[in-house]
């Protein structure tokens, strides 16, 4: 296994096969190749033999420099499990506290019932969001109408 | 007429319309509130009367510093062929070269033949693509499969 920070041609390599990770959630439209060119410092892609099994996508936020953002986390179906995902967070949190960030924030869709799970078990709070379905905080419309988000915040010690 | 830095607040009124302004063509999911939230002090927004009539949002680069990226821009289309495009880049034009930028980059889609004229003729070149179509270069699949755009830079002077 190698960490390395990405690169442009890493674009091309994750987009081709991204919805297929998510189960045929069409994933693409959400992940642009501006974010492989213009953050590269603040994002990580796991390789395992040549091949791509995790990545992520984050950066330290412009408008509020002591917030680190956390895009967009991958990780190949067969790998799962496996603590991949723990291991890119850490890299990004590392990276972003040298920078000067004291809180990572993210979001995930209230479907995807693993991501909650892992976000609350390395220690991400949900923060308040405009319902409760089941328990679960869940900001209706975050990102446009019929895109309900839940949104996670950690501080950095 | 008033132009000032967008809010995370702005993002719920621009979301609702965006699609309309395209024509129907569905935009919004390039569109993600995080551009709201963490790029506002390069981001512009055009007011008239309380309405947003038209909006930009871009960024210096983080991994390429001398390299402005704009992102989105959109203008009602009551108010188009007013001038208000241009007011917003040379906003933007302006901030991000106090902030140490020296080149303008951006794409759009090939059927958007406006903003490919547009771009021409506010002194961006076109880069080269992966394919050239009735004298266009453009980049196949740049954004993911299917998704071709045509690049844009210029020079900051």
């Amino acid at each position: 296994m190698e960490m390395r920070n990405v690169t442009e041609a890493d674009y091309v390599r994750v987009i081709s096969v991204i919805d297929d990770w998510w189960g045929g959630r069409m994933m693409s439209d959400l992940l642009q190749r501006l974010f492989f060119i213009h953050f590269q410092e603040t994002s990580f892609v796991i390789e395992e033999k040549g091949t791509i099994i995790g990545f992520l996508i984050g950066f330290p936020s412009q408008t509020l420099p002591k917030v680190g953002y956390i895009h967009f986390v991958g990780i190949h179906p067969k790998a799962r499990k496996e603590g991949y995902a723990r291991i890119l967070y850490e890299a990004f949190f590392e990276k972003v506290r040298e920078l000067g960030c004291e809180k990572i924030e993210c979001i995930t869709s209230p479907v995807n019932k693993g991501s909650v799970a892992f976000h609350k078990r390395i220690g991400f709070k949900i923060k308040r969001g405009t319902t409760s379905v089941n328990g679960l905080q869940i900001y209706q419309n975050y990102d446009g109408p019929g895109k309900d988000r839940v949104l996670f915040e950690k501080e950095l010690s």
